[in-house]
């Protein structure tokens, strides 16, 4: 009978399931990470942080002067405990076969070769850079924060929603200009009318289309019959900005919950962020602690912190109290700037803040106006550090006062009728929330650019791989 | 001491609880569906197809006159275990405040009045069509079946990519005019050179960028430094098509697995599938059922079906055999019309088949080349009933090979470089597949128009909402 060999899908499967397979010959496949002594062959397949040590003999003295850094093996070999520190176990090769080259000469030439490279260089070689260590943990840790909100809401009865990326409005009051064309125009031949106007309605959708950049609005009409609704898609900003805090296509996270008020918005905003932030210490500590060594910067610190604590909560008009107090020259009516989110989340109250009943005017249309008709039912999350992490807000369900303060912004009433609609047809208290997927990426692993926690980053004049 | 009324936040919450509740005051929110008798006013809420069943006694005669069709309210009464055959549960209404209005005037003009609307009705106020108990069924499911395909790779130890939906490149072969084209040019004033020519350089990516057809080749690139990675997001195709079976914007799965060939592809996209139909028989069985009943039309029978067959494995030149000895008029070489395929599931095979091995000449440039130099290692699934619900390959690792194919076929190597320095730098074995997600809804919902199964379609002159 022939000896039946377990093959090993992933090197993080072979670490979960070892103790069944002691002295066990099995079957696993990697990358060549580096060499250790002589003897020692490090391989990873980027399932998880940690490596598996191969045992080399005698008799692969010839095949070893093939094998370097960056090439990929099969290996054969029995399972046995770890002499080492380092490591739990470590397979004692009997057959190792080269899977995929590569030589030391093509290794120079790129972000692989083993020793610590910049951000900035990985980005430039963006489309490999999920073979090296760090950028590998960060998309693990990104993996988890991805799946743990999808299972927070599917715990909570929430519905996904995806909805549209191509849309005709733009909403949160972007200007044209900031947000993206979508056209199936030839761009050399646009069809203009008499007056010299674009012919919107030869374009394929009939009018002019746009890169969405928020499903909000499409997320409320769906929270109107599903009770409880979340989005997690791609929205698109055609700003101008290379910060280390932007993108020009970026992932959010917006739920939408009808008889939801705003208190109601604040809690559930806040179980979900701990939520999330628990369930990665528990499924992602091996990455997050690889990344804090490397980096040298605080994580679980900083998020056990969170934990830790209850989110202040704080009106606008109070804050403005305390910044006036703390003579940091703003008054009432003014939007808080980055500076006096930062003093009160750091300074002042040293956790994690909800600010809410923002100014009517600077605020967005959809906003519900509290009974004072100066302030609406708005709420923005404030982490230490990070800044704004949560913007959201109780929705003006009353149909005559939305109408009202539509025509007063003189907001484009053609492309919100349907909008509208929702109010007019069997309205309900609603109330929801947009999270940048990014920034929260950022916050719970300490990156500063926004550029190094998604696979492939867009921003002005970057779109290449 | 006040007692403390239980606040559900939805029907589906308590409808899981209420063995816990019996005889106790709760607190519920809903709109109203309709009425039975003069006692009983029938709720629901989104999160489930099952109604709740309010009585009311004479205190309520004038609130109840207020009370119509379509309007939202808040109850606090008594759980109380039903004498109807319809429900186990009911509530003896102690309180009825309602929250929003819709009158019946304004109802009549709606999708939402009480009645069977065809698809085509609901369509037309698709913003509406989430309160509608056919929808809202599609939805759940739709979301059952989204968490179901995360939750099986999270369980696989695949790392979730979101690939970038705005690119310079059109994988898959996909002619420039049946990509949309993404600029932040003003259309009225295109930057032509001195010959004509678009200054592409001066749009915002410095280049000509499009909406992704695929994130495949990204996949392949994130799958060379994490091993195993899918990815599930929006793709585009402006082919002016208005048919049953097209969207402009719809979303795809789209695994990649480094050290996986082709045999290993295929089992596992069909345990992936089989995963994702048991997880939603057992998940959207209310919902399933209330399809089946409404539509007239098999679901159980069908999706039992698949989870109790072994998908059958033929090569296309067999395939083509038992074409050509069926008189179905097709030669070797020649693509399977869908009509071919629907044969051989359908009558032939009466089974979910694999076919594989497909010649060379109508496959894309990525697939591996086969030892006979005529075929490439590509596999399609057949459903009956539906067709292709999966296209995948093993990919061509080896550099020369696809270098000279890229060269042959003529494709733009300038947007390609990247792609070919995976295979140039560290290369494995990898395969991968597309499982177009709103197809699979359709084949587990057994609708016909897959403009039925997404929130908000896009396709030509339909970009509203």
């Amino acid at each position: 009978m022939k000896k039946k060999i377990k093959c090993f899908n992933s090197i993080k499967e072979l670490i979960f399931n070892y103790k069944f397979f002691i002295s066990k010959e099995i079957k696993i496949k990697g990358w060549v990470k580096h060499f250790r002594y002589n003897c020692f062959i490090i391989i990873n397949d980027g399932s998880t942080i940690n490596n598996l040590q191969i045992f080399i003999d005698k008799k692969f003295s010839s095949l070893v002067k093939k094998i370097n850094i960056g090439i990929s093996i099969e290996v054969i070999g029995v399972l046995v405990l770890s002499q080492g520190k380092e490591q739990n176990i470590e397979i004692y090769a009997n057959k190792i076969k080269i899977i995929g080259k590569f030589s030391p000469e093509e290794l120079q030439k790129t972000i692989l070769q083993p020793k610590t490279h910049s951000f900035k260089k990985l980005r430039e070689q963006a489309y490999l850079r999920f073979r090296t260590s760090i950028f590998s943990s960060i998309l693990r840790i990104r993996h988890n924060i991805s799946f743990s909100i999808h299972k927070f809401f599917f715990k909570k009865n929430f519905i996904y929603i995806n909805t549209p990326i191509i849309t005709t409005y733009d909403s949160e009051g972007a200007g044209a200009g900031e947000m993206f064309r979508v056209t199936n125009f030839d761009l050399k031949k646009i069809p203009l009318n008499e007056k010299g106007e674009l012919n919107n309605n030869l374009d394929f959708f009939g009018t002019s289309t746009y890169l969405t950049v928020s499903g909000q609005l499409q997320g409320e009409a769906a929270a109107s019959g599903l009770g409880k609704i979340y989005t997690f898609g791609p929205t698109f900003r055609a700003e101008k900005s290379n910060t280390f805090r932007h993108l020009s296509e970026f992932w959010m996270i917006e739920p939408e919950m009808s008889f939801y008020k705003l208190v109601h918005n604040m809690n559930f905003a806040e179980k979900l962020l701990k939520y999330v932030i628990k369930f990665v210490i528990n499924n992602s500590y091996e990455d997050l602690f690889f990344i804090e060594k490397k980096n040298k910067r605080k994580i679980f610190k900083r998020l056990n912190n969170v934990l830790e604590s209850s989110f202040e909560r704080i009106s606008y008009t109070n804050a403005i109290k305390i910044l006036k107090y703390s003579k940091k020259g703003i008054n009432w009516g003014e939007d808080l700037k980055s500076e006096h989110e930062k003093f009160l989340a750091e300074n002042y109250f040293n956790n994690p803040i909800i600010i809410y009943n923002y100014p009517l005017k600077i605020k967005p249309f959809y906003m519900r106006i509290n009974n004072d008709n100066k302030t609406v039912a708005a709420m923005d999350i404030i982490f230490p550090y990070i800044g704004e992490i949560i913007g959201g807000s109780q929705r003006e369900e009353r149909y005559n006062v939305l109408l009202k303060r539509i025509l007063e912004l003189n907001l484009n009433i053609k492309s919100l009728w349907w909008y509208l609609n929702i109010r007019r047809f069997g309205s309900v208290p609603q109330s929801g929330f947009g999270l940048g997927f990014e920034r929260l990426i950022q916050y719970i692993t300490n990156i500063d650019n926004i550029k190094d926690v998604i696979p492939f980053p867009r921003y002005p004049n970057h779109a290449y791989f």
